[in-house]
């Protein structure tokens, strides 16, 4: 079990850690331990990924399209980043390609899907292939659900508000918290080209039956191609899923997959799998340049980030059971702990949906009570550095998650929610100092809301 | 003066340094000295920025949208980067928006510039405003050159492709290889949204008259507006130019600037400034998602890059000018041992033109001979890390290079150009092997192509 970065602001083994500068001002504050349960936010970079980007920036600075020693020793660096990243998923390195970060491959994913779309149209328009089921100028159509991260929600609802393309939000089960394949399979017009779902929710780590669309979705395919209609390709963003349990793309059967570094402590980069790239399944690029990635994302590649996305990769190939099995047995712990130390019946687990499986590092839960939403009992924790939800949506004011509203969790059990999630090396003590730490955020609160 | 990172494989001090696997099969070679001269293909990470980086990564791997102290300190890093950034290019540091790289930045100006048209052509479209010059469903012209980068050039291109757009590919002047501001001007049409023009060529170093170009596209908006047309914005690519020589987006008078780290001792990441970002000059994303760089460039940042490119823009700030002295002094020099070591009508400098300001680190020149194609002399010298051009054209065989035939370099000359570029730590005696080693390369290449 790899310890991960220590990162000297917020996390460490046991003992304390001075924490300053949290107050302003330049006054010290006394010494103060924090715990760090925020891993699906970002993680910190594992010590082997900081040394794989350092020794890159020192060594392999040349630029990888340069034909010399310099250049080809930062291309060989990048292509073995490619395989270890191929590895993790279960793909061949040549169907992986880099990107800046998740945003821009689940972008490039949506982009890709118009184009072709686009470009079908027009060949429907040459009047040999009229014998096609669409009607000229007919619009895309993409599928996706209620409680995607906004890399996925904001390029759709872009494309729609530009009279560009329609979407269908598929309401994820109430019962459950999936996407399900009927429901997936219902929304299906003569128009769909992409199904975009992701493989895990960042807020309640339930995973999505990408299998089962996947597969029903090729079937579906085959008697479309015989009406003449365009075939539909999957998606899934594995940005939350990856490094904690596996992935494997052809388990999936997916058409792309996207990777997010800094979700597995790795770097902020990320990479696209697309399958057959090329070959198998067109991608048409965002942007156009110097010919890197075979023209599919040219750019100079970022040769030490891409080192350390390998390095990062290397390790969950090596380690993701013991990783998976290490945050499950945290998490169970912290669900337990929580249920002994608040009554049960105020303890809502809302990320426990009977018979879906889930990530095994993620506790959504809520204490019921007037006052204890969910950013005030975080802003009473002294320790705990956790947050309501997605990062990004971090200055949303005190409205429940949408997410979790979506998901069938009512609006004042979703008001309260904190979601945590435990990392490689969380320890059972943190769990007791954070469950502690809340127990007193909770009293405080309830103190001063009774006065 | 800073050293830069010392790169084990290809550069250092005075001294010889071990190179071994250049020849593969493990099998080891004599220690042999490398001298890179490729400073316009890449430059090694100035070691201050390798600790920035390295510090960020252990430091401040938080998600700076999260609102916790480790979050904070991501954020208040970024701010601190743009900063430097905006004092390079002398704008405001809420006129800088951190991107993947240059070609990332030149891509979304030009997709920009698409969309604010489209825009504008909808608006036209509603009667109350058909008083606009245009008809409707004009297509866009963008103004560019004949020596840009790729990362122009084919965007561009692949607009007209698809019929999107219409381009004019002003040609450089073949007196003084710029693009001349009269050509510019006489290229505007009443559809002209963009001009698009490099700030110092790659291949020859030649400085375009980029203010000259602003002030009369300015002056010639006054009209337009007067007239219903719109307005035409003006980019440059500083890619080769920062850090080199001072740039200052007011005496430019651009409305956007592209900024590559990789050019000037800092990381593989880019940035672009825009004039009033946001108030002044509109920006249309390419990527939706989670909000950050106020939503014009979402996508979890990449903290420890982007602190990288800071630091490499301070030590711009700080000491520009001494970089370039230095540089235009070895460049200077390698040109003067060029002209004594081979007949002074044998070589050709093909960057210097007669009343054009170049960079001061670059040296194009041929050596005539019918044998002496650039790759050849390039593949012949023992020492010497140099390029025929851009890097990313590396393997376009045995081509002269468009840019310089564009230039009006005549195509025997063009065929022998090896292009040389200097940097902050290159030294006289560098200069003096280099020169060295490409006289017995010539030798080796005439003796063998006699017998």
């Amino acid at each position: 079990m790899e310890g991960a970065a220590a990162a000297t602001a917020v996390r460490t083994g046991p003992g304390t850690l001075p924490v300053t500068g949290e107050n302003g001002g330049g006054e010290t504050r006394p010494r103060e331990r924090k715990v760090y349960m925020d891993y699906n936010a970002t993680t910190p970079l594992e010590p082997e990924v900081i040394q794989a980007v350092t020794e890159a920036m020192q060594e392999a600075w040349g630029n990888p399209s340069s034909s010399y020693l310099a250049g080809r020793k930062a291309k060989d660096m990048i292509n073995a980043a490619r395989e270890n990243l191929a590895k993790m998923v279960g793909g061949k390195p040549q169907d992986i390609i880099f990107t800046s970060g998740g945003t821009e491959a689940n972008n490039l994913v949506i982009h890709s899907t118009m184009k072709l779309f686009q470009e079908s149209q027009r060949s429907r328009e040459r009047p040999a292939e009229q014998q096609h089921g669409l009607v000229s100028g007919a619009r895309p159509h993409f599928i996706t659900c209620t409680v995607e991260h906004d890399s996925v929600r904001l390029p759709l609802e872009h494309l729609v508000r530009e009279g560009a393309a329609e979407v269908t939000f598929v309401p994820v089960s109430k019962l459950n918290g999936r996407a399900e394949a009927d429901d997936v399979l219902a929304a299906v017009r003569p128009t769909t080209c992409l199904v975009t779902i992701m493989l895990a929710n960042n807020e309640t780590g339930v995973i999505m039956p990408i299998s089962e669309i996947s597969c029903r979705i090729k079937a579906l395919n085959q008697k479309r191609a015989a009406a003449g209609l365009p075939g539909i390709l999957v998606h899934t963003d594995a940005a939350q899923a990856l490094g904690k349990r596996r992935v494997d793309v052809q388990d999936l059967g997916v058409d792309y997959l996207t990777i997010v570094g800094h979700k597995f402590y790795g770097p902020r980069i990320g990479a696209l799998y697309v399958r057959g790239l090329g070959t198998v399944t067109s991608l048409r690029p965002m942007l156009f340049g110097g010919g890197q990635e075979w023209n599919f994302r040219p750019g100079t590649e970022n040769t030490p980030m891409i080192a350390g996305l390998g390095k990062a990769a290397e390790l969950v190939n090596k380690n993701c059971d013991i990783y998976e099995a290490h945050m499950k047995k945290m998490r169970d712990y912290l669900e337990e702990r929580l249920q002994a130390v608040f009554e049960k019946k105020r303890i809502h687990l809302n990320s426990r949906f009977p018979g879906s499986d889930r990530l095994s590092n993620t506790c959504n839960f809520s204490i019921s009570g007037p006052h204890l939403q969910g950013r005030a009992v975080l802003a009473h924790c002294r320790m705990l550095l956790a947050s309501v939800g997605a990062a990004c949506h971090s200055d949303q004011g005190d409205l429940p998650s949408p997410i979790l509203l979506n998901c069938g969790i009512p609006p004042d059990v979703a008001r309260n929610a904190v979601r945590l999630s435990v990392g490689r090396s969380t320890t059972k003590e943190e769990v007791d100092l954070v469950v502690e730490d809340l127990r007193q955020a909770v009293t405080q609160l309830e103190k001063s809301s009774a006065s």
